[in-house]
């Protein structure tokens, strides 16, 4: 029924699977996308929002190397902020909220326009291994489907359990079965397997709700989008609300804390730290009397509403009864209540940089099953395991993020070297190099990579390129430009800066704290320069960034490059730190579990000491 | 968590559950629409269309009573046909070929917009019963939701069981979980139920196949479309194709037949007959050595197709490998393969005419729950019952369509007359008066009707009101204006008409055959008469069909008042038909089972004879 043999299987239609399988297919693999529900391709089976702090970043980087969730998010948004503006540029995080419908379809519909992508409706009960080669998948029909490499993506689905209250019951999603037989093929392999949960808050009518009663929260006055390339930008958007839960919503909730399966044991696995259930937000900070609650849309037309911070597993009643006290929510009807949901993943120290597992050739993971948490990082990883499936059936490179050079690096290299306990999630303090990260710049950073490797297309190589070039010479003007103290002064003196005594070079005064790019437009010299250059506001913004923060970029720059020094130098595959008696017990043991390919990423283990570096270094010759 | 008590519960999302809860939240009950999955309203299970031959009529009549399939079809539509236009007026059948996702999304916007319709999403495990009468739904969380009346349209879900050969796994549609125990409730409070089968097509990938090697299906050159409101004309519209089997398919076909679950008595229920697997029908008509094709996109842009003609439960390699030599199939790529799919349903002899059950009060079944097939039946059911729902509990008279007045008359007093051993279909020839029961008139004949009960909008009213006004204004103008001999011989002579020698009335040329409207209208007084009322297309139409049917029409109308008059001959409710011995054993053992209302609904029992009727009348005095 199918090709002979698919270059890649792609297991799974959610952010992970969708991006894996338009990556290997706009590589040029002929590959299959297997899915439960061909009609659920890119459900955000959450909250309708893309980005965020770290995540916006993220999404910026998959759109620079030539994946599709920046697009879909532009073309499917009701909402754009750009958040922490007041901050750093290193903290600035893009954030959409999405029309949930719109962004499945036009994830449905990219995948659709892409050559070499397949589609198949059907459970996948197993892989097929020859040797310790994957080589197809087997599906709940019994369909044998070859491949020469597979990408699984199974987020919640694995062994999903959904509990309410003391109620449990088997599914992938609300509504959804759950996915079985590829754990249990993988522990034969060798694999070892652990359970996560994750949690979803009610989804409740917005006809219910008195929104007079809430704060509004206003997209951006001028939204921007996501995409470097020319997607739309919103003319209208769709308002969020806040509100706030009070003493007694936490009464009320706390009377059904004995049903909780979160505190009466059912629940084992652990969930994510940063996105904590109602319940456990009340339990561990005890002294908070009111907790932020987002109302958030699902569309542009639809009257369903999530209500983002209220995720919960308590009973079905105790939420109705809580969310009712509070404010807004007095007359609220409930489209379905919120669960939390348990999921098998597999630690990722078993998995190489590029996604492969270690076990069993051709094989990558990405996603949930990776034990992360978010969209974004669902995304990026699916990106990166297509990329590098690709890659690695042509017998090319592994393509690898380092982590001055991408969040995906960080995430990846984390994962990786220091595995996960708890669902992992993107943060600005993960990069020790975040000024170098930032979402103004993934293009410049990335998409002369991901063109390199064939993924990012000839458009976007271009605009990034002129973008640079615009740039470097709207800072050199600045370099090369002097002033005269007597139209300086005036500006210099509106942001309380001392006054100049003598002509110097523009980049002098504009590197000051509190003097920004519209200062400078005031000056007939700069003002001429853009509109003769018709420089954009992407140009502006890149130009500003790189002139005031040139020191901070420039002293990161400095420690990654000397820490890539380390990362050149190789480990052995088959190292033994077993003999290496010098090194701590511990060292030698997580070194021998983990198994990392580069000095570098060795000292990143957590117990693994400088001297232990040392020693592994005078070992290896340097 | 939900309403004290709703008025009405509306169990399911499907084409009957969307238009029951539509209806019933319109004319004013508090209605809970409950669903397994919020996201699948106003699903098209099967084929991506709406309408055709005598469904495109039910369409229409649920448009002018004030339902939604109408509204919902023409805002999704991708192309538009009128069968049957060759042939008499009252086989004229509107189709139209639906975006499958836009469809869904119109309908859960539709509903939404609905006031007094709320939602829940979960699966309804059972109902609650006082007395005999039922009172709420319990979910599968164990919530009990209550309510005056509870309208029950479970599709194919009620312990769905899917077969693709020799497997067979539980499930409601393919991806999505069976629902359980509702079945067996009922059958303890004394129903019969019993199994019906249902099959599907593969959907594949457009993109692998040649439509070069295929038939195009266009749209009409002039659109028309469903709703008599306001809806969208299309302006653009995407072909079909058509395409056969052959002898080659046939024999690859017949290679899977001992795998086949049709075949090897695995399946036992009955399918429907006139919508046959592609091995039923080479099973059945041996001598044919070619079936039609017809590939119909899924929508406006995905690649999806839809295989129509190609029903099959066989083993999906078998599937493929007779599908792959179809002309324009040879490279044919898989979405998933069709499968056939048995579930519960519950004979119709079990309901009175308003679909509430004879056994249990307010509850009321609609769709393929009855033994229907088909998206136009199980609508028409729905609305229906939820019209009927809300008129019982405000204890107000029976909404009940006469077979002279509706396909939807025809459609329930066929199911609860004479039930159905096999899915039930509608058909011109079910109808004895389907000349009277045209799609260009079913405002004329409903939308007063729909109004008079609270449920059609006075928009419709009016609207319906004008074509009546002008149609009849139009047709007296034929009746009262003479022309000239000279003006009418040539038009006469080009449709080879015997030429008239004197004067007379327009009404009686125009009424002779092959003289058209067309042609009527190039008399000036005529054209005059049409731009100064300005007159539409409809009541050119309705006109033209009024004045050259009126003998058609006047006979049927006549004959259907004849027996309206044994219509009103009621036999008393509890009736004992065992101790009139003078009817035939046949007809006692009929009649005490169905226990018709009135003496026209005994005629129409099979093995009642008119000797019985006789028998009847005499017993009732008259």
């Amino acid at each position: 029924m199918f090709e002979k043999e698919y270059d890649v299987i792609v297991v799974g239609g959610g952010h992970a699977g969708a991006e894996a399988a338009a990556a290997a297919a706009n590589m040029g693999s002929k590959t299959l996308l297997v899915t439960m529900n061909l009609q659920t391709i890119g459900q955000m089976s959450c909250n309708p929002a893309m980005g965020g702090i770290a995540k916006g970043q993220i999404v910026r980087e998959i759109d620079a190397l030539g994946g599709y969730s920046g697009i879909i998010t532009d073309k499917s948004a009701i909402q754009f902020k750009m958040l922490n503006k007041s901050k750093g540029p290193a903290m600035w995080s893009p954030r959409a909220q999405n029309d949930r419908m719109r962004f499945a379809e036009e994830w449905r519909l990219a995948l659709e326009r892409t050559p070499n992508a397949d589609f198949y409706q059907e459970m996948v009960r197993g892989l097929l291994v020859e040797g310790e080669r994957v080589v197809g998948v087997r599906t709940s029909l019994g369909i044998d489907i070859k491949s020469k490499a597979v990408v699984l993506t199974n987020g919640t689905f694995l062994n999903g359990l959904i509990h309410i209250g003391e109620k449990q019951f088997g599914g992938g999603r609300a509504g959804e079965k759950a996915a079985t037989g590829i754990t249990e093929q993988l522990l034969d392999y060798g694999f070892d397997s652990g359970r996560m949960k994750t949690g979803t808050p009610p989804r409740v009518d917005g006809r219910s709700l008195d929104y007079k009663k809430m704060i509004p929260q206003p997209g951006d006055a001028v939204p921007e989008k996501f995409s470097y390339l020319e997607t739309p930008v919103l003319k209208e958007q769709r308002d969020c609300f806040m509100t706030h839960t009070s003493r007694e919503v936490h009464e009320l909730l706390r009377e059904g804390f004995d049903r909780s399966p979160m505190f009466n044991g059912r629940i084992k696995s652990i969930g994510p730290r940063y996105c904590p259930s109602i319940e456990d937000k009340i339990h561990r900070f005890v002294d908070k009397d009111s907790h932020q609650i987002f109302v958030e849309p699902e569309g542009w037309h639809t009257v369903e509403v999530y209500v983002n911070g209220f995720s919960t597993s308590l009973p079905e009643d105790v939420q109705y009864k809580a969310l009712k006290s509070v404010r807004g929510f007095e007359h609220v009807k409930f489209f379905r209540p919120g669960y939390a949901i348990e999921y098998d993943y597999f630690p990722p120290t078993q998995l190489k940089h590029t996604l492969e597992t270690k076990l069993v050739e051709n094989l990558y993971f990405a996603g949930q099953i990776n034990g992360t948490t978010g969209y974004e990082e669902a995304a990026s990883q699916g990106l990166m395991a297509g990329i590098n499936a690709h890659l690695k059936i042509n017998e090319k490179n592994p393509f690898i993020l380092k982590r001055d050079e991408a969040y995906i690096g960080v995430l990846i290299d984390d994962l990786i070297t220091k595995g996960t306990e708890e669902p992992y999630r993107m943060f600005t303090s993960r990069a020790e190099y975040r000024t170098l990260l930032r979402q103004d710049n993934a293009d410049l950073r990335l998409t002369p990579k991901g063109y390199a490797i064939g993924l990012a297309k000839e458009e976007r190589l271009y605009r990034m390129e002129e973008k640079q070039k615009q740039s470097k010479a709207f800072i050199d003007f600045f370099r090369k430009t002097s002033f005269a103290p007597e139209e300086i002064n005036p500006i210099l003196s509106s942001v309380d800066s001392a006054a100049v005594k003598q002509s110097d070079k523009l980049f002098k005064v504009f590197s000051r704290p509190r003097v920004t790019m519209a200062h400078m437009l005031q000056l007939d010299a700069v003002s001429n320069f853009v509109n003769e250059h018709e420089l954009s506001s992407e140009v502006l913004e890149q130009a500003e960034i790189q002139v005031k923060y040139s020191g901070y970029i420039e002293k990161e720059r400095n420690n990654a490059d000397k820490l890539h020094r380390l990362e050149n130098v190789k480990i052995p595959e088959n190292f033994d730190y077993t003999k290496l008696k010098s090194l701590s017990y511990e060292a030698r043991e997580k070194l021998q579990a983990i198994r990392p390919v580069t000095i570098s990423q060795a000292s990143r283990i957590s117990g693994v000491s400088p001297s232990d570096i040392s020693v592994l270094l005078v070992f290896l010759g340097r």
